[in-house]
């Protein structure tokens, strides 16, 4: 309908919407989910405290979920050795959201973003969304590790308002240490978001032990992932209580239901069995690892609960000959390489074996 | 901490938080929920479904929520008479993101969005938030009822973007019947949001009956009212699926959780018996009216769950009045007026019982 592409803002004309594709196949490897489900007594807990929030559901939420907010803050002072309280924490609904209100609040018109690519595919379209310029800074080794200097010439370079590091870094795996942290923050005037969505599978020192003294630092993390809590869409972030009071300047009114806050708090009262999880991940991705390196391909060393593999003349075609055979990874748009996730012992199995199959078809090497 | 002021974006420096005041009183008036609180079946329903799902936490939720789309349409399509069908409908956490989807895909920067004031007063925000432009134009009689002729007028001169039409209106009350909705489709070029989130407590005709054969027109509803569902967040429009399919271009991935989605879907299934609150709601919203009319004060016809009324020399005395008496009701910022939510029977009481006595004692009068 033209008329409708002609109200459209002229940069999200032509597009087509984010996502990867959701196939229902038997072994789902592609959006970087934990295979293992919640606990029997985290699914009762969550829908015992969310019966109870419910009986007053006519009413609006804690519009600051300061209860959550601060176990967020307890959970990731235990995680660092970094205290924190609610004042220092920020919610929202998947850490997609937490970015989105970071620019809307610093980013925007007339202002710039700057990431590390290839890195998280969305930093370009929070972007979009947001008006805000984007720098995409090519300064990665052919390891796809952050070589520093570079990075911070290109950040002194762009003098981009707000700089995004993904650590561990993803489609690419590894993270940065926070030395390499701190030279950044010291090489730009915007804001350093550091997103560690990844880092309870990794043994990096999280960059929260930059905070204090760092008003501009931001880290950012989300229960997608270690936490099992893709389903629930709760992201968070640590940082100064000036940027918590900047975000509650751009985020919509009550935008976290009380749905969302009692069931990330049960999911939080059983942090400790699930991250126990995530060790069962560490053992599949090393694995993946190792058995992708013994065939003669490539792999990425990975902090994170996934393994970038390649190098295939045609990866499109492996793509495929692995969706033939049930498994559904991700072709992140880095030609000869795809990304697969940590599976569960059997899932990753099917991958492993999948591939073999497909390669033999193929006859792809590395 | 002046290095992060320097940083934030200049229009939202200074500025304080969107929202009314979370005080814990005995009678809340002050935010238009429903008084009612669900039924011990919904919440079971609600419980039940939500345990179910958790057992899938660690999976991303269906990105598109089709199935809550689909239930909502039909809903929609029953309180209407209109065909829909999920492409027709979209839906987010709340109608506060259903909106700001609106104005990031219709609206931003270098464009504008005109409203009709006093109405709701999260339209300008939503445009802070967005770098919309805003513009107000003072188009309603004294009643607060919209004057067509100069509504048309307003919009062909100021040209916008996107035209919100509260309806019924807050903070004032009063619906528009579809003839005009259709004289302001014809007079603008843009987007049209008919933003009827107090629909069902009214008699007026939604305006989803002119959706057919017009792309430009949003129709846009919430589940936080008539639904009693304020806590759960759940917003939603009708509109052409180019709309909708604009708005995906827009939406951050996996923005409504599974949590959002099956609690939804609980409420939808319970929709009759919540609804039969509506009528509850209309026959304290017509005492409240004809109570304080007796009483010589005004108070503004609604076709909504709350009463504007006044006029009072002091309308911020009056309000700390009643909250002295454990009523909060709101303050929209129009001088002498405040707004009512229409309670339960006893709140209903409690509140004009206040009211009387702070009148008594203040000696104000219209």
């Amino acid at each position: 309908m033209s008329e409708l592409q002609d109200l459209l803002r002229p940069d999200l004309r032509g597009r087509t919407a984010y996502g990867a594709p959701q196939i229902d196949v038997p072994v789902r490897l592609n959006t970087n989910e934990n295979p293992h489900p919640p606990s029997a007594a985290l699914v009762a807990d969550l829908a015992a405290s969310v019966a109870a929030a419910a009986e007053q559901l006519n009413r609006y939420p804690d519009r600051d979920a300061v209860a959550l907010r601060g176990e967020l803050a307890a959970y990731l002072s235990s995680a660092t050795g970094v205290p924190l309280d609610a004042s220092r924490v920020w919610a929202a609904n998947g850490s997609n959201e937490v970015i989105q209100q970071l620019l809307q609040a610093f980013g925007g018109p007339g202002r710039t973003a700057l990431g590390f690519g290839p890195t998280y595919s969305m930093y370009p379209l929070y972007c979009v969304g947001t008006g805000t310029g984007w720098v995409d800074a090519d300064v990665r080794d052919e390891r796809f590790g952050l070589d520093v200097d570079r990075a911070v010439a290109a950040v002194q370079e762009a003098d981009p308002d707000v700089v995004f590091l993904c650590s561990p870094n993803n489609p690419t795996g590894t993270a940065v240490p926070p030395d390499a942290v701190e030279r950044l923050y010291a090489a730009t005037r915007g804001i350093l978001v550091v997103d560690e969505a990844y880092a309870e599978f990794g043994g990096a020192t999280s960059a929260a032990v930059l905070l204090e003294g760092r008003p501009r630092l931001v880290v950012c993390r989300t229960m997608s992932k270690a936490f099992a809590f893709a389903g629930g869409r709760l992201g968070y972030l640590a940082a100064a209580p000036e940027v918590v009071d900047a975000l509650q300047l751009v985020r919509l009114p009550y935008h976290l239901s009380v749905v969302a806050q009692e069931a990330a708090r049960a999911a939080l009262r059983h942090a400790d069995e699930t991250l126990a999880s995530v060790a069962a991940v560490r053992e599949q991705r090393e694995r993946i690892v190792e058995v992708l390196r013994a065939r003669g391909l490539d792999a990425v060393d990975s902090d994170s609960n996934f393994v970038l593999f390649g190098r295939f003349a045609d990866s499109g075609k492996v793509w495929q000959a692995l969706l033939d055979r049930g498994v559904l990874v991700r072709d992140v748009g880095l030609p000869g390489w795809l990304r697969v996730t940590a599976g569960t012992t059997d899932e990753t199995t099917t991958f492993l074996d999948a591939l073999a199959a497909a390669l033999d078809l193929l006859g792809e090497t590395a």
